[in-house]
């Protein structure tokens, strides 16, 4: 399965009303505070690697993972290897990473609410210093790849969005174009 | 609280006997199976730390932990740091160090059978390749090492064995002295 996505630049309002208006479900909110590391060794932005701990808070309850994202396999496919596995104490962790000469180049801080929306999921995403987003997704077998994409750019047009205003860099990317604070 | 502790070669069959005789309480049974990493910036043996992911089985329950000890603090006592969390997936963790130009450099695997005796711990260790082993310990404030280490050193002799004889070399250590295959 592919995950077949596309993320705007949206005000939040607007889509909680015509979410609620199209009877989309509240799936659920959390908050996430991903800290990206860079190695001692490499630069991952050159890489195209990603080193991350991620704390997601929900119900009060926080989780925490470390995942490590391999380069682009190929050029044209857009998948990556992930690999992840839950951590006790993503604070512990840091400062073994720390201690292994990792250094925490930046942290992602958003609160995610997402819907269901006819077989799409709808995230509204509230990144710190960035502002207001929205992501529609999918899964989709090879084949279906096309049909899916169309599928996403119907839906982001009736939330009232244009598929053109597509934002192809990620949060952590759009942080350090922003010459963000580094943590 | 300082950990108090010897280790000496042993066969178990004569110290299970007597043991038993005294009463001792057994605690539990594990096995672990410690694989210790060398970092792609320094040697671990020369800064005298380790990184180390532990699989310890009990019951049939696999618990994997992430364990960084760093260099001894001061010269006299004997204390590192010692930082450590749990995982929900060992071999993803081991496969991410991989990736990130760590290296598996041993494996250490054992059966630890625990027991208590008059306030110590009596630990009977059947390492792989290298043999069996006991080690007994106890804890006690700074101004009781002395007579705690006495204490230690009289159990030794209770259980038929020399303090004389204590190893003060790690498993780790005394498998690599050994040469034994890197894993």
């Amino acid at each position: 399965m592919y995950e077949v996505e596309m993320k705007l630049r949206a005000e939040h309002e607007r889509l909680h009303e015509r979410l609620e208006r199209r009877g989309a479900n509240r799936i659920d909110a959390v908050t996430q505070r991903d800290t990206y590391y860079d190695a001692p060794t490499r630069d991952f932005a050159e890489t195209d690697e990603a080193l991350r701990i991620r704390r997601e808070t929900r119900d009060g309850e926080t989780r925490a993972t470390l995942t490590y994202k391999g380069p682009l396999v190929g050029e044209t496919s857009k998948t990556r290897e992930e690999r992840e596995t839950d951590l006790s104490d993503g604070d512990v962790m840091g400062s073994i990473l720390d201690s292994l000469g990792f250094s925490a180049v930046e942290t992602v801080e958003k609160r995610r609410e997402r819907f269901s929306l006819e077989g799409y999921t709808v995230t509204l995403d509230t990144v710190t210093d960035l502002g207001t987003f929205v992501e529609i997704e999918t899964e989709a077998i090879e084949s279906d790849l096309d049909a899916a994409r169309k599928g996403v750019g119907r839906t982001v047009e009736s939330l009232g969005l244009d598929p053109a205003d597509e934002i192809r860099t990620s949060y952590l990317e759009l942080l350090i174009e922003d010459g963000h604070d580094r943590e």
